[in-house]
């Protein structure tokens, strides 16, 4: 077991119709709202109006920036700290899933002191205050809504980048699996990639604890057992309860107690694509992963059988990705690239900002891209 | 799944030698330390040394109020709250277990406006106000290093009873696993059965929380891994940090997530016991959790099946309780009143006790306390 700092200051309000309460711990922090959110479906499917009712009743004074994209990038950042110090706003509140989660949190950091949001990312400055923020998530994958962490693109340099500060708790967050109804099946699916992606890289992160290890198997199974439930009723509030929590703690800390941190090479793949091509975060995921295995089966073949006995029982590596295949296929999610929608020609792409951005994973590192791009192809 | 609130601000320092940075952290929050402690074990293991030795390398000053017995009275914190008070202490530092924290929680919240202990405990008086708490854990067993409770009794009113406020939080616990290694074979295997116990109060708290489920099985699995173990080789690094980690987990609100809270009912039973006859607060659950089950187990067999399927592997609930018996004898936990040195002649002592304070759990109720001292007795 490795030496760990366990520490998460985050509150959750966990189920139906916590929202009510939202106002009368707004006030707490202060009164002018500084109101985060995407590209409108939160504003479609009536939570804006909600929220937005609410704040008012309350005397809350509401700025709003929107249109975070759902992978989100610096420019928006940069222009959402302008508007915030131009309104003076005291409290940032994301409404919506991972991106404006992600966005909101650098968002804070950066007004205080109106820094750049790139050299927060890039760790060139290091914050040192920041506005409290409030999430409420529309969205159950990236776990965002109880850690410090947030991942944000840049088209310029053609990065994107996970980074983390303390200071970047939120310090409520409001998680009613009712928000999540409307989320679209692709949407859903790839939310349950990401909350398996979670728990595995923590798993494979530096460092054997085998409690963390048995909390990383207990969210796979019961994200593998809530999958096809919630995409057959996509409105059962037990099944978007059940995956919604799973989603939290597979990134709360939780599953990576006793150890050093997560490995996040298959991240780091993923972020590729999704800089070249936009693909979803959790279907880059549902690409990389398989392909990560198999090209990491001969090398930590004991570390790999572990976790397939945690979860299937078996301690044949094939047999555990070939299940994992067969799960992420059946909910839709691709398992290659060519179901992903990206063709062969792009293949030198892909590998040439893989050498660039020098991908790898903070626990095992790889760098035979040639090869891991050739089985994401399928081959 | 039930609605919830998480949070929990404790920050754990987890591992070899992480009390290097504990006079830096306290600095942070003043200088006059408050240390508690218990009889003077940890005196004679060099603990105590070693901690003033650094406080006193920092420039921090010193208050001290010893002699917290291991079934914690109420005499004892209101004694310390007003050497506390007498001479300005700002900080509250707890060296060794269970019952020296929880001590020293109530102290922490006692201190600042002078509440009596016991309107506290009562909650006839809810506290405002709290020192900040500094622990450092010598016994993995009870999780109170990392949750905002604590158990004390109260030998004028023959109550011994558990309460909780967000204040009690400690700001920092530093749990370094080579602080257990001088822990006896009979409290090592003590703690374990508490590890297991809240494990089980979780479990059987009120709603249906499938994740949280998975963790309790998690911890009961690796501590029942370890027991025996840690028993026969307790100078061993891994063994003694993974049980301390089981041990934190149990009880930090992670096992409960999705669910209204614990039942508690078996904590209760064993309060009676350690009121009683002094019962080491582990050895009194290893006796009263079969019995209960037993008691329980035609009136909620579904509930115990689950549990055992998680843990055993079978839905047999004799299965299950002889196997949970047979597992707390071979760490020699007794598991009837006999062999906890409680002869037939307290039954109507025990049964009376158990009446007047009205034992029963916060979920399942029970109140056939002829039956249940009767299954205690092994009859």
């Amino acid at each position: 077991m490795e030496n760990f700092i366990a520490y998460n200051p985050t509150a959750i309000h966990f189920g139906k119709d916590v929202i009510n309460e939202i106002s009368k711990i707004i006030k707490l922090y202060g009164n002018k709202v500084f109101l985060i959110y995407g590209k409108g479906s939160v504003v479609k499917h009536g939570y804006y109006n909600l929220i937005v009712e609410k704040l008012i009743k309350a005397g809350i004074e509401i700025t709003e920036y929107s249109g975070i994209k759902p992978n989100p990038v610096e420019t928006d950042v940069r222009e959402a700290v302008e508007v915030g110090i131009n309104n003076n706003v005291e409290i940032v509140l994301a409404l919506g899933g991972g991106s404006v989660i992600d966005s909101a949190k650098a968002i804070a950091v950066c007004i205080p002191e109106n820094l750049d949001v790139w050299d927060v990312v890039k760790s060139k400055v290091v914050p040192q205050k920041a506005l409290p923020i409030f999430t409420i998530l529309t969205l159950a994958a990236t776990g965002t809504e109880m850690n410090p962490y947030a991942v944000i693109q840049n088209h310029k340099t053609n990065e994107k980048i996970g980074f983390g500060y303390d200071l970047m708790y939120p310090k409520h967050s409001f998680l009613d699996p009712k928000f999540t109804y409307t989320v679209p099946e692709n949407y859903t699916a790839f939310g349950i990639v990401d909350i398996i992606a979670h728990a595995f890289e923590n798993y494979f992160g530096y460092g054997e604890s085998p409690l963390a290890e048995r909390f990383v198997a207990s969210i796979v199974k019961e994200s593998i057992h809530y999958a096809p439930l919630v995409l057959k009723e996509p409105d059962n509030y037990d099944y978007r309860a059940n995956i919604m929590l799973q989603s939290t703690y597979a990134l709360n800390g939780t599953t990576v107690i006793g150890k050093a941190g997560g490995d996040w090479g298959v991240h780091n793949i993923g972020h590729i694509l999704s800089l070249l091509y936009d693909t979803p975060h959790g279907a880059s995921l549902s690409v990389a992963y398989p392909a990560w295995l198999k090209l990491m089966s001969n090398k930590i073949p004991e570390k790999i059988k572990k976790l397939s006995e945690l979860i299937f029982n078996t301690d044949d590596i094939d047999t555990f990705i070939n299940n994992l295949e067969f799960f992420f296929r059946s909910i839709n999610a691709p398992i290659n690239l060519i179901e992903a929608g990206i063709g062969y020609d792009k293949k030198n792409e892909i590998i040439n900002l893989m050498k660039k951005n020098k991908v790898s994973g903070y626990n095992y590192s790889f760098d035979d891209y040639e090869k891991l791009v050739g089985l994401m192809y399928g081959s």
